[in-house]
């Protein structure tokens, strides 16, 4: 379908909801638009085996299946898709070329989609529980732990507020930090406190993580005294940090100290023609609902900027 | 179900994608959310007899039925609608006060999200015919003219760049402006030339839009002649402006020179706890999935202000 060196309208980098989205637009609008994606379409979300909060979806949809179907509308409009991995950007006047690992493409527009990957602790059980107890959001999947217990691992303002945010649901929340204290603030910190419902476990890492088919425990370790134990509980929520898809962008387009791509209220960053939407630009709600409206937004004022 | 006077932790103006998502959100993370909707929920995309460019709803569906999964998921986490007109936000430090025709409500935090309306011609057949022909948004609706004819009535750039964005789809294109000169810019007007399929038809105004099931004509009124004729078409785009749901803001929040809401990336309005979202604020892409986008975005934000 793709063929490298032919000029595209807009090129779109990564397959998640933001991207699929932009490609619904640009292709709708009649825009010849090509979809860059190093894996599988679907983004992060993937990993989410039940997903209630997209507006729309009334029971509820797994992650797979809606961003399968998000591909099936972009492509029906005629969005062409190549499955490659994606080096650099090189702009030249109003023309960027995309260098991939199938060639190099070209186009006026581009909108940068690669998401962020939700950094790891690295732990066995880790990857094998992922949405089976082991969540990477708590506005996602907390109200899944009903009367539950849980625990976040992280010690950033992110944990504390995870953590927090945890208590509306769970029954008792353990917040498990490898230091003695918290990189978060003071605020937060009392927050947590005052639920009477979080446990502080400092100076504790995680040695794995235990399960049958769903997470039922947690093997950690004290890093003073070297003592073992094991947790029971029913969910680990994984708070210790992001890893946005830019690695190949610096030098391009500007990014923020957290390395997401700094975009306006038009998702353009500072490259005309260039936009960015979802997880990998700054301040992203990191929810399939607002990469969404990213995309959509993405991709009408790319329209515009290829018309102008 | 709603209370007047009882404390609510957020309340919510305006039921359409934007309100509801905003509702679904803040009710998910347990905040005592009120909606009110002063006709019924579903907002101006209930006037659309399909939506395809929703992402995740694969066959496309009406805005009737889109919306009304969205109203049912908000209220299975708990969101309470009450059925009330607006007639004004007073702010006393933290709190505000809602004022409506059921009664005053107050929460610290509250989400506009009342829309706007499209202008109306003002003339007979353009409401029977409303979403069976006679459409108020080239993007949302052009595909489903291809190789039709059509026409748009304005004068403003809006109505240049739908009528450019049409002859992707139409064969012909009737530009109908009362005036003999654009408002819009020049180049707009030399790009719709350009096409080889847009007529201009100054100095002319529709007195009628003709149809049986669906529209097929206009009756047209040349203002310097007095002369009238009959305009054969399959469709008719007004694009003669917006009218956001606003009236009642001004002197509270910080409006444009379109009367939309100014809202920062947080969708923050110019007073701390008020957030707005969807049509009603400033630079809105005016599509479903960024209005469902914006509502989780003020959602969001709102709880960070709730619980700061």
């Amino acid at each position: 379908m793709s063929d490298p060196g032919s000029n595209y309208d807009i090129i779109i980098i990564g397959g998640g909801p933001a991207g699929l989205t932009a490609g619904l637009y640009t292709a709708r609008a009649k825009l010849r638009s090509l979809l860059i994606e190093r894996g599988a379409v679907g983004g992060q979300i993937v990993t989410s085996e039940w997903v209630e909060n997209y507006p729309g979806v009334k029971d509820g949809i797994s992650g797979i299946d809606l961003t399968q179907i998000m591909y099936e509308q972009a492509t029906k409009f005629g969005l062409e898709t190549v499955y490659a991995d994606v080096s650099g950007i090189s702009v030249e006047g109003r023309q960027k070329t995309v260098k991939t690992s199938e060639g190099d493409y070209t186009a006026p527009a581009v909108i940068i989609a690669g998401g962020s990957d939700r950094q790891k602790l690295g732990v066995p059980g880790e990857a094998e529980f992922t949405g089976k107890g082991v969540s990477f959001c708590a506005t996602c999947d907390g109200a899944f732990f009903k009367e539950k217990t849980v625990a976040v691992v992280g010690g950033g303002n992110a944990a504390l507020t995870e953590a927090i945010e945890l208590t509306k649901f769970a029954d008792k929340v353990y917040l498990i930090h490898r230091r003695d204290v918290f990189r978060g603030g003071k605020i937060l910190e009392e927050r947590a406190n005052d639920t009477g419902k979080v446990e502080f476990l400092f100076n504790t890492v995680v040695d794995e993580v235990l399960g049958d088919k769903f997470v039922n425990g947690l093997k950690l370790r004290n890093k003073q005294s070297g003592e073992t134990s094991t947790l029971k509980l029913d969910g680990v929520f994984m708070a210790v940090g992001f890893l946005p898809n830019t690695g190949y962008l610096k030098g391009t387009v500007d990014l923020d100290e957290l390395n997401t791509v700094i975009v306006d209220a038009h998702m353009a960053t500072s490259v005309p023609g260039i936009y960015a939407a979802g997880d990998i630009r700054s301040q992203s709600i990191r929810q399939v609902v607002g990469a969404t409206g990213d995309g959509a937004i993405a991709a009408i004022n790319a329209e515009k900027y290829i018309h102008g």
